[in-house]
């Protein structure tokens, strides 16, 4: 077959995986904004036969062969090389495992859930410790098989964000360590905190009905410039993003009555990860190049809209602006300065999904350092719950009560997904330095004082949004920003930030 | 291999051809209710592809040779051998035409859609007579492939509803004609009329914003029985029914601030389709069983929940107090019986989708009437519209001014679609053979004077919704009514409510 004959091969498979993949994205969302409550099981049976279908698709023979065929094929464009190369690197990590044991961890993953749920509920570790035992020998098993020369944290990383390893991660924690270990002390005693407090319970206190929330939203969707025509919003009980292609994405958000902050954040946040997946190169949809570079990536997308945009003084008032039209009454006495206290209120807590943009990475951290002991030093898991509690008295100054406020807060290692969580932070971190850059090249300052986001949105377009898979991290940082990746941007932004706010 | 695995590989197959089914649905329910604007091309191509999937399972030797082991099978129960008769049938008609007549008629049906486009909008019947014959040329030779012998028209007639012939709609018409006709002319003149008229107006002028017709809508959900946790509604251009199986069931509705009965009747009509499909047994999940006996009956359950139940003057009064608590302004000087009056408002028009309770089977007829020329007669493309026209003339007294208001006003043709239009009408006239029956059992005036439907929804479930496609239609009538299909109940129906209002 020629170079043609085969890109029209994958063409055609790339395109049924897309199907799939489109109906699997419109299945969860329906069931998780729409759906009546008892479509469950109708639901399920779907999901496990498309599941099914696509992995069947995805593992097959004539997959192999055509890979295999791609990869030795000559004369490919750039688009089209990275393209076969992100697949065979799936396919490869499908097929290097025996089906045995994919079948045998989806079932240890199915009951660890279940198992969690209740080891949660009735703070009781030692319930969910065996299952927790199994699936880090299934991770190590599994990372065996893909990569036998690698380390095994560093193949659960890549998973998460093709090339991450364990040496960039040490060293950025290393800063967050020095960083922000120290500014949360400094924000912890100081005279300000009472006053964001007491502004924090104010303004809470006044109650948001979900109707002008709503309103809000829609507001805030116009002003960070999504566009109408290929982006649509709806209410779930968590936010989050997802969509078919660049020109149909999606968010949720949630309306809570007595924290306004939570939907405005979440709704930025969430329209961040959607202006990443709006803005990438439109002729890579329905191919692997359709997605963000990373999950780390993708989080310095959301990440930037939803604080260093969002939170700065600069474009906070525009928010204030917006609820004030919406709210009259509730911000009657409230000033733009207290609204920007408000949304900058930080304090450490337990729990990592309330947590505020400076104690943030500290919950992260935690769990790479955990995670990290796992995979390199063979950690006993029943010693791990003593580990985390130290870790939350030693960095956050707090200690859980107990392990439902602590080791087991989080569902993702009852599914199996180690080497997810710092991602959700190091991407904070490119956002500090994509906003450095920014500094430099456009009037970033003035756009935000303005409420124009155009310059800003175009930046990130041209500089991140638009290579979609075709880069890695590294590269994108590096184009973007003339410089390799540097946590001392992230170190300059919270310390200059978190000092004019409480110093 | 043993009965007992025939129908496990048969259960495998049919959760598949379920699956592919639940995510179309959705992708259409998508596509009317949420997706954004320009999500067109990405929900084509998924749409092509889980079709192709569909068809080639459907279609597969695979498929042929269970079907064929399961029609000899031994042993089956009732519900299995009817399950697999229905599953065998479509087998047939998928089978027995060429794949390439297939793949022609495929392209042929969407070249002739943009062209009825076309010719609809420039009332330019002679663009679109040419694909009118050849889609006719296709019916008549698919017909003739999957039963020689049949005429042409029972076969087309049979794709909508099992065992529905000519005969049958024949003396249906007959009886329609003799009634309706009178009827109609009688409303045409009655000195009625011109109160009704200005009282349709004055409600219409009033106004009715969305949010107040949303909240009704919800209130009649309730009112009519609806189950909350297994049944949802939406918005969409026109309203419709869909849903995966019968814990997952969703309609929309459309609001048109100028014309409050549109939603109230549009909800309850769909409601009833909704309730049909909540209502079917529930071991039918998944399979050939979990459907509406025929559109015919599907239409007799949407209609006798909107036209008998709640366009009588007994439940009528439920829907004026919900709508009057809702827009108290708007209601302040419309009375009980005002308002049922606008609720019947009849007259005759041109337009089959805007026409009323009484004239609408006027509509059908005519295109009864024509469709079966086409068939039987062989009549010329060229000679339909003059035809059309006369019809119009003859029994509704009004002859439209150009094609686009007549014979091009429609869709159905340009789909491919013949033989499906009588179904809208005779369920209609089951409806009033329900009715009747109902009367003898039941309450059945009471329930409505007291706004609970459960009684009758409790004989519906029992005596039509619970068999799905376990029976046909003529077998569901007599069991039900314990006679045979009798059109008379109809027209009984229609001269005792329109002599009331109208003589």
């Amino acid at each position: 077959m020629s170079t043609q004959e085969l890109l029209n091969k994958f063409d055609e498979l790339q395109k049924k995986l897309y199907a799939f993949g489109h109906a699997q994205m419109l299945l969860n969302w329906d069931g998780s904004t729409f759906a009546p409550e008892k479509s469950v099981e109708g639901r399920g049976i779907t999901a496990s036969i498309l599941a099914g279908e696509t992995h069947a698709l995805m593992t097959s023979e004539d997959t192999g062969k055509l890979v295999k065929e791609l990869q030795a094929a000559e004369g490919l464009e750039e688009k089209d090389r990275r393209n076969v190369e992100i697949f065979a690197r799936e396919y490869k990590k499908l097929t290097c495992i025996p089906a045995k044991e994919v079948m045998e961890y989806t079932k240890l993953r199915a009951e660890a859930e279940q198992i969690w749920i209740k080891a949660k509920t009735d703070n009781d570790y030692k319930l969910f410790a065996p299952y927790l035992e199994k699936l880090i020998a299934f991770q190590i098993k599994f990372a065996k098989y893909i990569d036998p020369e690698a380390k095994v944290y560093n193949t659960l990383l890549d998973d998460y964000q093709e090339g991450l390893t364990m040496d960039t991660l040490d060293k950025y924690f290393a800063e967050v360590e020095k960083t922000v270990v120290p500014l949360n002390a400094m924000v912890a005693k100081s005279s300000v905190l009472p006053r964001a407090k007491e502004i924090k319970e104010r303004i809470n206190a006044k109650g948001f009905d979900k109707e002008g929330q709503e309103k809000l939203v829609h507001a805030l969707f116009k002003l960070q410039g999504l566009p109408e025509d290929r982006c649509k919003i709806a209410v779930s009980a968590h936010p989050f993003t997802s969509g078919a292609n660049t020109n149909d994405i999606r968010y949720t958000v949630a309306y809570h009555e007595d924290n306004i902050a939570s939907a405005i954040y979440a709704a930025l946040h969430e329209g961040g990860h959607a202006m990443y997946n709006l803005n990438i190169n439109s002729d890579y949809n329905y191919t692997s190049l359709d997605e963000g570079a990373s999950m780390t990536m993708h989080e310095s997308q959301s990440r930037i809209y939803e604080n260093n945009i969002s939170r700065s003084k600069n474009f906070n008032k525009h928010i204030y602006k917006l609820a004030k039209d919406i709210f009259p009454k509730q911000f009657e006495d409230i000033t733009e300065e207290e609204f920007y206290i408000y949304c900058n209120y930080s304090s450490p807590s337990l729990i990592r999904i309330e947590a505020d943009e400076l104690t943030y990475s500290l919950h992260i951290m935690v769990r790479y350092q955990i995670e990290r002991m796992i995979f390199e030093d063979k950690v006993d898991v029943m010693d791990l719950p003593e580990m985390w509690n130290k870790k939350y008295e030693e960095y956050l100054g707090i200690c859980p009560p107990d392990d439902t406020h602590g080791i087991l807060q989080d569902v993702h290692w009852s599914f199996g997904l180690f080497g997810y969580f710092p991602t959700y932070s190091l991407g904070t971190a490119y956002s500090a330095q994509f906003e450095a850059k920014m500094r430099e090249v456009i009037d970033y300052d003035g756009a935000l004082e303005k409420g124009d986001l155009t310059e800003i949105t175009s930046w990130l377009n041209e500089n991140v949004h638009k290579y979609g898979k075709l880069l890695i991290d590294d590269e994108i940082v590096r184009k973007a920003t003339g410089k390799e990746f540097d946590p001392s941007y992230y170190a300059k932004y919270l310390e200059k930030k978190y000092t004019e706010i409480y110093g």
